[in-house]
């Protein structure tokens, strides 16, 4: 079989928060125009990148769902953990590269932007560069998060830094104290932690917690009101910088 | 004069890094639709946040240009630096609100994401609460810049921290040391501090130089490649994180 002269496209696309008023004209377009769209889930969920486009696929567009092996069963640090999702990413890479090979295009749904945190990056090692791979950014979910609090975040000098819940508590604490702003993601069940960590480093009076930004649910409230909260792992925390403004 | 039953709103519009196809599509449909449209820019210059949106605006559109009276010609801890700006956005504050009560809508054109390091801020905490405002997120700039580097920028829980290049040489250090992934920004005549800064703290091999993302004139290179190099105050510096991936 001779190669093909031109390969297509998998187009990773972000999303952006969640609102699709909020996606880049760009991704607009990709997405409305795609003849294969592929994107991530959990078994049996519908899929948030999914549920973002809903109504925007073209008739006939091909869907390739990608179900997570596990997700939260398994301990991050367990090896086993590491393998099963490494042959999972490898599986649907070479999915996305035969499709490439024959020549089709293939968007990729992204959730927020593809670049920061995002699960598309396991793919795009595995692809880039045999493969032509497009990324396209977005609107991030912290931007939503910071928007829906109707507060800047940063101000002049200040030191933003982006946190995982999944981090240990003293190693939130050490960085919760040496930054101006602050963004904590991944909270879901870790929030009991979060809320001790910012506690012992004297932010947690000036925390917000934001709920599904962007979406219709979306939901605002001082950390300290959240007590007892079960809240989504994709919340996100928000402590505002006070720096220098005229 | 009664007060009108329905003030005009206040849109702070984020236009993205500099691509308008990266404007989301509600900035895209307000742009557009827009009657009045103010922007910042620099004294005789047309303007970075008005060049995005170039073609786009309806005919007939109201433009009002905001010419900051300063930028780097006072040093910025001095109190007059303050008090000339401090006047400047209270006099654009007051155009837009008059134009607010006469029931216009006003689109303020912004570079980048509002409410992260954004000119638009000093307008919206003039204005709100007591003008409507409604800020649009877009994707940033930093966004736009590890984008343009081909690498994922965060992985599994790497900590990320945005340092300003205004910062002293000592405390970009600190935070440049104590972080998995950097995003540097306000670059410009802070380059050698910031190189220094970045050496000092191990980081500097893994560095990456990115000027104009996402524009035509886009540039990214290793930042060790760089020397000598006059690079604009909105170039962004990258240090990639190394996180856990499957």
């Amino acid at each position: 079989m001779s190669t093909l002269k031109h390969p297509g496209t998998i187009h990773g696309v972000g999303l952006g928060p969640g609102d699709a008023d909020l996606m880049s004209v760009r991704a607009d377009r990709l997405v409305r125009g795609a003849r294969h769209v592929a994107f991530f889930r959990k078994k049996g969920r519908p899929g948030q990148a999914r549920r973002i486009v809903e109504g925007m696929l073209a008739e006939g567009a091909v869907e390739f769902p990608m179900e997570y092996p596990v997700t939260t069963e398994i301990p991050l640090h367990d090896p086993e953990y590491n393998r099963i999702l490494s042959a999972f990413y490898a599986e649907c890479a070479a999915h996305l590269r035969a499709l490439a090979e024959r020549g089709e295009d293939v968007v990729v749904l992204c959730e927020g932007d593809p670049f920061f945190y995002g699960s598309f990056m396991h793919l795009y090692t595995r692809l880039s560069p045999g493969v032509p791979v497009e990324v396209v950014p977005a609107i991030t979910g912290m931007s939503g998060a910071w928007t829906a609090t109707g507060q800047p975040v940063t101000w002049g000098d200040d030191v933003l830094t982006v946190l995982m819940g999944t981090l240990g508590e003293d190693e939130l604490v050490r960085h919760m104290a040496s930054a101006d702003a602050l963004v904590v993601m991944k909270i879901g069940r870790n929030i009991d932690k979060v809320r001790r960590a910012l506690e012992r480093a004297g932010r947690l009076s000036a925390a917000w917690l934001v709920e599904y930004a962007t979406m219709p649910n979306q939901s605002v409230m001082p950390l300290t009101q959240a007590c007892e909260r079960v809240t989504p792992y994709f919340s996100i925390i928000i402590v505002h910088g006070q720096g220098r403004r005229p």
